[in-house]
């Protein structure tokens, strides 16, 4: 069995890989860390993995984690890890951050994120773990830098037809939409039950942080510099994220022919649904799931083709794909761990 | 006092209408009409109306009507007062349409709502009451077609844009979400609350009939033709609606040009809550009130103007608007019976 | 009109009030007071109060307002009205405090609220002002202590029945359930958005600081000492309070029997909704109204008498009764400002 | 791999046992049967169940089955499996019914579920799947019939004490709350969204056909005649079931003392979690699950124990206990195909 280690042991997405780990066949969690509440039980914090966590929590320790665990998983929060890792790439670790400090250029980090960048050369030996497009990248990888919840369900539904001469390149805008989870567990007004509680909130309009990695990735694959109008909400729920897109057509097509390059695209991808034409993803058909789910529409009096994604954010969003990432980096089934259903209804 | 009747009265549009006109200081209603129910009294079916309103419901018989009542609601389902209204027309009486049956074209009707559409000559002689655009064309009328409530939403926030030259007109993208009760009471799995609960479902794109209102309006303000391209997403709360809008324009604008543009064209709306930029509405704010919020954001890398209004979709998006237009008909104060606060938290 | 200010004006009751008395015919609201945000706008930190609340809040000095204001609302934390009112009794305000300070004995109060308790000739000033049965001590007073959310509930329930010889005194249960605005707006692990939602929460089990209020007037209508078992749950909704409550009876008696007595108990209440037999009251039924709604079943194979109550927490739980009370202080209609029907749905 | 057939596959027990078994790792699930949808893909149907479940619903068949299958999952809504097992019994299948068909004496069924009952020959055949409870009788036998999602969060939380003389065996009382997933997937207007959501509805009071279940297996632990009062609740969530229960003490007792009579009785089962004392059951804790979460509270004034039980009432309510069952049935270990952990939050 391969020994794992997560770093910000107490953050909804280190819970969810302790609850998807829970049944990996070549994976066992050896060391649980937390720098605010070392000492502590996990399970004392959160009754719900009593019989299932009942490690204490650790300091973060390098040295000792480098003779007891093969991977380091780092669900800390943003400005953390880029300060932890450059050790760790020392080591003989593998390591996957599921934070944003690796995801971005030095200067787009700055301005996104208002933190100091990591080094530019560390930055680069970071590997973007999108898993159902970089799968060979992964395969060879050590370190990995997990896709944010949002990027991930705008890059899987955008990445098909950008690489085509269909779409114009400008334009294209992501409206998308998120349960509480993707917010964290520090508390906020926002986030206060009676406030959130039957409301739809907007937020962050220009100034979301997956904004530059979705541009930076969907430039990379169509061979030019796009921009994006990107969109965020928090909807009352508390997992599921949904992004509905909009991409205007160069030229009319239906959505019969769209169709059947998502399908050859994926055709090999277990863990993407393609739902069949005049059917659209909800997010319940996803929550607790690795899967991603795909809608495609063509607006034809407007000529906009809508893609509509679907996720579960803190699994395909988070910790899911980073489990997912570990399983190419060690050469097991990508499915190994994460085979579970949605939870429906 | 004037007095009303209310024609489809067991339907949440009709309950909305009963629980503002309670506090209305010109009206009264005094009949609650139901064809499926008739003979029962309403706080049978629903308690809430204990003590508030005890009056059976009775079926629907114009001559009686036009004896005891002043003005007529219809809260029917879409293909009840296309067959009603004509006769009523040939009274004296008011009437105020909340249906959609009345709000198109012949034409358009027939395409969007598979029905048999009205005859033209009664279409024409429905004022369209869209308050805060149409005030003089509502006075002066005794019939309306009440907007829908994604019409209102959308035609609401967009209208004072579209009249300049900032914006194109092609490429407009009408991202829609609202809550159950705009379904209405008629059961259905996706609104079962097993299933809808905890889920974002996205439903009737391309198809949803409130397309070629919005389309026709601003075609209308804008002086040439307009396609949006809108889609509609139910979101897991009962009340509120919220449209994010996104509109290229032409040349660079700030965010505090555009605002501008806004402040000065609604200066006089009691009911129009312009946000202050850096503070988008949301549905909460508004929920039980007849206010629209408005909100705008410019994303000044991809120029597009993005506008997100919210409204409660049964008080500003039905029974609300309603009211406003009945009071503006008959020369009221714009907010009798309608100065409720918002339900907040 | 009568002048009042609102003291603690940023927390859920304080809001309450302000939505109510929006519509109140003989009051308005001169002033708003907070120690924590004075010199801000409310409507700043609540939007929902655009155009309807554009006040900024002030600090809190009593000479000032002896000069200005007629009445206090004391909507404060538990723990600050007791150092406050000792001397607004000295001036001829009238006041109304919808905080805890003054509902207990002194021995209670330290116990339950683990604080030093105002004086006894202090608190002996006050009158507990549960509308519906106190209504003649409350026209004469000139300080209220308004009733907690749960105790309102629970005693319109229990109280017609503990005065009669049909049940025991031993034995009765509450079983309290309420939404979530009922724990106020600090934030807190257990209403976060994400952990509370989806989740029944029971708390406070054998602690809360209602119990000894309810016993107290209880044992005081029953003329001997009764002990309740109280227990409280969090549901994940924001308004709304259920008591089931379990009173043994002391003789076979049919439901009819226990309906027709508090049928007569309350026949001149018109906050007071009476279900018939067979149905049993819904919490949606009565949100954003100052109703109560009462609900009956005997268990015959169990000598249970089962009643059930339903209120809006905020409303005739918090600040619907406090305003039920200043009508009742000044001769005003006990509906004044009080005719809202509930939202629903 | 042992073969199972589920009959009745399209309701929401059924989908739980589909996605539970998913991972059982000495099962496969041979065919799905639905009398209403047969012919359909059930993934038509459920699109969460692409990619998972992509076998078509086929009609019943016992001679077909018979040689297919090896164990038969009823999961009929009430009145159908008491018809189709007493023909399953001539066969050597296994077999467990989710439905109430067997739980009851035969005067009890026709007087709580009005449906003549099964031969009471055939009832006494059935072994009650209270797996905590009675393990020894499942592991031999063939046919069980699996306990109400009520029943099982009920007698888990009192047999311990019922088997004592620590309390009266009068005066028991179970507040049960549920979310709504419990009552299926039949539309209602109880449970369509917008009426049920933000809500807290009693139902049944005095009339829910598991009372009879209940007070059947309290009486034969406790060895004597046992009425309860039960009372149950529908709350605003998908999933999760919490049993406050009232148990008087017959003389002096510390909740530790009790605590200590809880641990020994549970001390070997894997899926009873025992709280610390001052700590109770959410029931977000459990959700997803197959463990059943208890809390202990005394009121010393009172003299009342109070028990709190949490589970999913999809997995130990339904679904989970049928796969707990056939696990003892067969001699695997009691958590094959169960070692999920909640899914939280």
């Amino acid at each position: 069995m391969m020994k794992v280690a997560i770093i910000g042991a107490t953050g909804y997405s280190a819970l969810e890989l302790i609850r998807l780990l829970n049944h990996h066949p070549y994976v066992t969690i050896t060391e649980i860390i937390s720098h605010s509440h070392y000492g502590e039980l996990l399970s004392d914090l959160y009754p719900h993995l009593k019989n299932i966590m009942e490690k204490p929590l650790i300091e973060y320790d390098l040295s000792y984690l480098e003779k007891e665990v093969d991977l380091l998983f780092f669900a800390t929060p943003a400005g953390i890890s880029k300060d932890l890792i450059p050790d760790v790439l020392k080591t003989s670790l593998q390591c996957v951050d599921l934070s944003g400090d690796f995801r971005l250029l030095k200067k787009d980090y700055e301005k996104w994120y208002k933190k100091t960048a990591p080094a530019s050369e560390i930055q680069e030996k970071a590997t973007f773990g999108l898993a159902e497009i970089y799968p060979e990248e992964i395969r060879k990888a050590v370190f990995i830098s997990n896709p944010g919840c949002y990027s991930t369900a705008a890059l899987l539904g955008l990445i098909p037809i950008i690489k085509t001469g269909l779409v114009t390149k400008k334009g294209i805008i992501i409206d998308a939409k998120s349960g509480t989870s993707g917010a964290g567990r520090t508390l906020s007004s926002m986030t206060h039950f009676s406030e959130m509680d039957e409301s739809l909130i907007p937020y962050k309009f220009g100034e979301h942080q997956h904004t530059p990695e979705i541009e930076y990735y969907l430039s990379k694959e169509a061979g030019e510099e796009i921009n994006v109008t990107l969109t965020t909400h928090l909807v009352p729920m508390t997992r599921g994220l949904l992004c509905t897109m909009y991409v205007p057509l160069t030229q009319p097509k239906t959505a019969k022919e769209i169709e059947k390059l998502y399908q050859e695209f994926y055709e090999k991808d277990l863990f993407v649904r393609l739902h069949p034409l005049g059917s659209l993803p909800q997010t319940k058909q996803v929550v607790g799931s690795n899967y991603v789910a795909i809608g495609i529409h063509v607006n034809e009096r407007t000529q906009q083709l809508i893609i509509v994604t679907a996720i579960d954010n803190l699994v395909k969003g988070a910790a899911g794909q980073a489990i997912q990432n570990m399983n190419l980096m060690n050469g097991w089934s990508v499915q190994a761990g994460l085979d579970y259903s949605p939870v429906y209804p």
